[in-house]
């Protein structure tokens, strides 16, 4: 089979990151994040054009100095479950921390929502990286990388061993017999582990899927070791042509590693794509867009987060860039260091780092309908990515890009023309797992 | 305004308590506790019906033997968020531990919930009280009474002060000065108490009820006592007509002692009311279906709950109830309780003990359409309910309620012919709480 792109939809409501001026579009309605109708809409638009996900972050912790969609936005997995009944094929991602939600509780919730789209769900699990959240949650400070990582990868395991509790036929619900459940396909979990204890079962049948898919965003040398053991679905860092070739080639590797096919994993590059009738229209409206958005105190705002909800705007703007490499260990370091780092090397101020933190990332899919196409599929047969996570500014750029690009993108056999299955397994082509104690019972050729 | 019955639909899937057999009825579909599609249609029957509520209890512990319905469930929340869409004025309750949710996701999923239905969430709150379910938790032993409703109560309020993080007018998103948030409108929590320490905000707007409405399932002294503290909804263990008399007006005088107006609290009995054309047919109806439902292995399972999932089929059936005084403590106290006292007194050996907790509890309301509407009348104005919570046995018992006895119950103005509003709150007649950050700005004879 032909290699196929997939795509995925994330919905900002009133802004994403750096889109610090959406709020103010008049396209877009000022209570966008917290409006269910606005995600269906956007469900239903990435459905019709036969998008395999709708893509949920997600965040806990806020002060008044953040972006507009950070400070008030739906929790996922209540907006995904939403969703499910007005969609059929669309892939439905929810975030939710290992760090701050219970195995049990994860495993139900996912497994729920998969039941509830007939098995489309997806668990995109992140650690969660700053002290204003941890402080939302009991702890005075953040959890170290070595821990969180430690717990993400332990979490990720009793989830799907819960999820597993039933075999697949465990509910004859024989009434003539009188047995609803045979008792031999129900499987405690009896977990103890180094960060949790957990015996099971799961209340919970298995789910159309087997197990949602697991999505994780791995950009350090932890974060790729734990994609390359347990992810699906990836969030890839992106950047260059060049990085994200390294990023992809290195990503396979340690899943293959790891012992794991690398086609069972996806890597998603994130893209918002500027289509324009001709590519200076796209890049004038690129520049346009780069002026809304420019919101100093925003920036600073999120430059904080990377260090772990740290506030910058305490130190003189104008001084050095102050001495906050300790705090990148807590944070999201390889972010946090690689702002340290450029700081020192270019003698950056505060206010300079901020300003370039700042800088909305260069989406490279910018111009004209061809030239977009082009670009994605040089940047796709280059190795950099198997989807891409598409940002729309608002529903313009949505429908320019669906009904200017992709017809494009078929045309050349780079994207569906329908939908494979009902699943999101079926669709980004991932197996289903076949249940472990199912297939602890097959003698061994059989398995 | 006249006094009027309040209607919830408490939907069991294959079998709520006691109801073994239910499974068995070809009518029920054998999935229905985990197909989304028969919740949807029990609530547009329950909408159609002018119903306050659904209600979904849950629990999160089972081993092979528990009742059908116990051992595959959808997760409230995802349940309720998927209804919510489809539906425009039903009350949506979902019931959740204070023991096993951090205060920060409760707050979020419930808040979410109220955005998403337009104001009508409901918290059912519950403490869990078995070891079974400590143990999916990372405890071997179940938290005692005096802690649990300690952390039931610190939650709540915990909850509720996150609720009110934003005013209701922070989100002047004024284009023209630039601003989104009035930050003077946002407040953080820094709540340090006994079992939660959380700073807030809270990433959510303020929800259209204000906040969400609490339920909570008081029985016990400290059950009744947090009950008249905070919650505004309350499943009441029913009983005779004296016993539910006796626990109205006892709740009602902890409110009121509680500085609370005891209107503020409404009481909700159970009732699964069994309608034919004579009171002599739906008797038989009522037998029949507890022959179908008699299941001695079922029962003893669920008699185990009562003692924080106690095992008693280690024991011999037929010598004198075993001696479990000190299980009833950490379990369901005082149920537990009643039942050690009625062994006792009745020299009962396990196995007759287990006999009689089977038995279906006799809902008083069975008989004629006009037999059922007089004694729900006479039971309403005896002063024991302000709503019932109606369960049923398959649609045609609801059919039967709703299309024969909620006429008799409307023309004598006891049930509303349409809905007061599109909130929970005020088709129940509560008051929608001011933000208290917005209450303390203003001027005392204001208040």
């Amino acid at each position: 089979m032909t290699r196929r792109i997939h795509l995925a939809l994330h919905p900002y409501g009133v802004g994403g990151p750096g889109q610090h001026g959406l709020w103010k579009d008049p396209s877009v309605a000022k209570n966008a994040s917290v409006d269910i109708g606005y995600y269906i809409r956007q469900a239903q638009a990435a459905e019709h054009a036969l998008f395999d996900a709708l893509i949920i972050v997600d965040s806990q912790f806020i002060n008044a100095t953040y972006p507009a969609h950070y400070l008030n936005r739906l929790e996922p997995l209540t907006l995904l479950s939403a969703v499910a009944t007005h969609t059929r094929h669309l892939g439905l991602v929810g975030t939710a921390s290992s760090t701050y939600n219970s195995p049990f509780n994860l495993a139900r919730r996912f497994g729920s929502l998969d039941h509830i789209s007939g098995g489309r769900a997806g668990w995109n699990v992140v650690t969660s990286f700053d002290t204003g959240t941890s402080r939302n949650y009991g702890l005075d400070e953040h959890l170290d990388y070595t821990t969180r990582y430690g717990r993400a990868l332990e979490s990720v395991r009793v989830v799907r061993g819960l999820w597993d509790s039933y075999e697949d036929d465990a509910f004859p619900a024989d009434v003539e017999r009188g047995v609803f459940l045979d008792p031999d396909k129900l499987h405690a979990l009896n977990h103890a582990g180094e960060h949790f204890r957990v015996a099971g079962p799961l209340n919970l049948s298995r789910s159309p899927q087997g197990q949602p898919v697991i999505f994780q965003a791995g950009v350090s040398e932890e974060g790729r070791d734990l994609a390359a053991q347990v992810a699906e679905g990836i969030y890839a860092p992106g950047g260059t042509l060049e990085q994200a070739r390294e990023y992809y080639a290195d990503v396979k590797r340690r899943t293959a590693a790891a012992g794991r096919d690398p086609e069972h994993i996806k890597i998603f590059i994130h893209g918002g794509p500027i289509v324009r009738g001709t590519d200076e229209l796209a890049r004038r409206r690129a520049e346009r867009i780069a002026e809304e958005d420019y919101d100093f105190h925003a920036s600073l705002a999120l430059l904080g987060r990377a260090f772990g909800a740290h506030d910058f705007s305490q130190y003189d703007l104008d001084a050095p860039f102050p001495d906050v490499a300790h705090l990148a260990e807590r944070g999201g370091r390889t972010g946090a260091a690689k702002i340290i780092a450029r700081a020192e090397a270019e003698k950056l101020t505060l206010r300079q780092v901020a300003e370039t933190f700042a800088e909305r990332k260069h989406s490279p899919f910018v111009g004209s309908p061809e030239t977009v196409a082009d670009t994605i599929g040089q940047w796709f047969d280059a190795g950099t990515f198997d989807g891409i996570n598409l940002a729309f500014r608002n529903d313009e750029d949505l429908t320019r890009f669906v009904e200017d690009v992709l017809p494009l993108l078929q045309k050349r056999g780079l994207f569906r023309t329908e939908y494979e299955a009902e699943t999101l397994r079926g669709n980004l082509g991932l197996p289903i797992p076949v249940n472990r104690h199912t297939a602890a019972r097959q003698p061994v050729g059989a398995r």
